[in-house]
């Protein structure tokens, strides 16, 4: 079953991704709606034709005209929202989300949702260093990856559905990870760095950096601009996975800083090798 | 004393940056000839007006021309050329360079020049991941940094000399700071995350983290694609102040983990906030 123009579609939290999605499927013809505490952002979004309706109140006379929800809210928000407000919602709707970790959310969400409807996790890999429903922008999604994590409480049906969103915002590459393996990639691809970026700019204080920069540090700390809520949180949910990410990193760091210190030009070199290599797939 | 138009500048190395640094003075209306040991890299530069003249030998007919040279070799080559051919070059000439590493190359090459030349060090923060005059282009100056690396022997003259030619190459900021400032903020700046993208590459081994990755590990991974050789040598003639860049990187990064370990919200909040505070001043 695809996403279809039948479907009506809740975003509930109008942030970055949450206004993007809104933006994207509205372009594409599709009915959406959105909950979001600040009436400003609904308004925002309306003003904009991000959305056909939206409020700021949660009611069962509003919840329940759709037949899709897509939560794009702090993980543990997602849970509270989910734990109140489900018996709001219509029979047989299919939810999905945005969120950045799925272990510390996906099992716990269904097991205590309603029989009747689904949750299907995915993640849109696009981000951007900026914040809010004015700074939506669909054009986020093209090129990126967007990954849809089942468990085995799943129906093929709404895998399926919740593809076809991907594919309706233009993601460039849609792929399945279980849980498992989600958080272990997410762990090492999007954490890690961001724990890198932030210690290269906490571990020099100087403010002449930017006079003397070339790419390479523009680059590596891009991310380093961070909502801190956010990010902690995400971290703190995919602890485990995430130590075991920057344990495997100071490991290989030590490796190279030891071949360094004993002029092991034969290991430096093999290290480069196996990084450009590796790295020129990225640009396939 | 700034370059002038009857100043006629000598690049030895046409590489990525000495054949830019070639294209971006011919296009201001130098005299620019090149000395290569590929005589294909002196025809690609003569076919595209990079150079007015040029040639693989090194003769004293040719270099007595120039006032100025411009070294754009590995350091050890640089030293070396210099060893062996200084006695060619004409009297009173000024010699500059582009390499990444000061403290390994400019005291010694003041200490064995002859005495009527002058050496005054530069560091154009420019580069990208491909090689060859094939692919210079001026452009990459452009908003760039460029670094004057004096020390005591140098002369204010020659100070100025070599900060016109990078203020004629169109970079954005110049500035200048002693051999040993140099090592430690590329040590930093340059060294270090060229570290870091490289054990980000090799620390896992999948085939598919192209579909899976945003934004941020792309980023921290672009330099990853690396020049084994200049790479290596540039590591290990900065070798103390590498290791200890890595290790004051390696303390704060276990600062970080540690407080991911602890749940300690306060201490990864105030890192995001830090980095978050200063990584801003560089997009102004």
């Amino acid at each position: 079953m695809r996403i279809s123009k039948e479907h009506k579609i809740l975003i509930v939290g109008l942030g970055l991704i949450g206004g993007s999605y809104a933006q994207g499927l509205s372009r594409k013809g599709y009915q959406v709606g959105a909950i979001d505490i600040s009436q400003s952002s609904i308004d925002f979004a309306l003003a904009n034709k991000y959305i056909s309706s939206g409020q700021a109140e949660v009611n069962k006379d509003y919840v329940s005209n759709f037949d899709v929800i897509v939560f794009a809210l702090y993980p543990s928000k997602m849970i509270e929202w989910i734990e109140q407000y489900q018996s709001l919602i219509k029979e047989n709707a299919i939810l999905t989300d945005v969120s950045g970790v799925k272990g510390s959310n996906v099992y716990k969400i269904q097991s205590i949702l309603r029989s009747d409807l689904e949750f299907i996790a995915a993640h849109p890999m696009a981000g951007r260093e900026v914040y809010g429903v004015e700074n939506a922008n669909a054009n986020i999604f093209k090129g990126a990856n967007y990954i849809v994590v089942p468990t085995k409480n799943n129906s093929e049906e709404a895998v399926e559905l919740c593809k076809s969103i991907g594919e309706e915002l233009e993601f460039k590459n849609i792929s399945t990870l279980s849980v498992e393996e989600h958080d272990e990639m997410i762990g090492f691809l999007s954490q890690l760095t961001h724990c890198i970026a932030v210690t290269l700019m906490t571990s020099k204080k100087s403010e002449h950096l930017a006079e003397y920069t070339g790419d390479s540090f523009r680059d590596l700390t891009r991310i380093a601009k961070i909502n801190e809520n956010m990010w902690c949180e995400l971290f703190l949910s995919n602890k485990d996975e995430l130590i075991k990410q920057m344990e495997a990193f100071e490991k290989e760091f030590d490796k190279l800083k030891t071949a360094i210190k004993e002029d092991d030009e034969q290991t430096i070199k093999e290290m480069m090798v196996t990084s450009t290599q590796r790295r020129k797939i990225f640009d396939k």
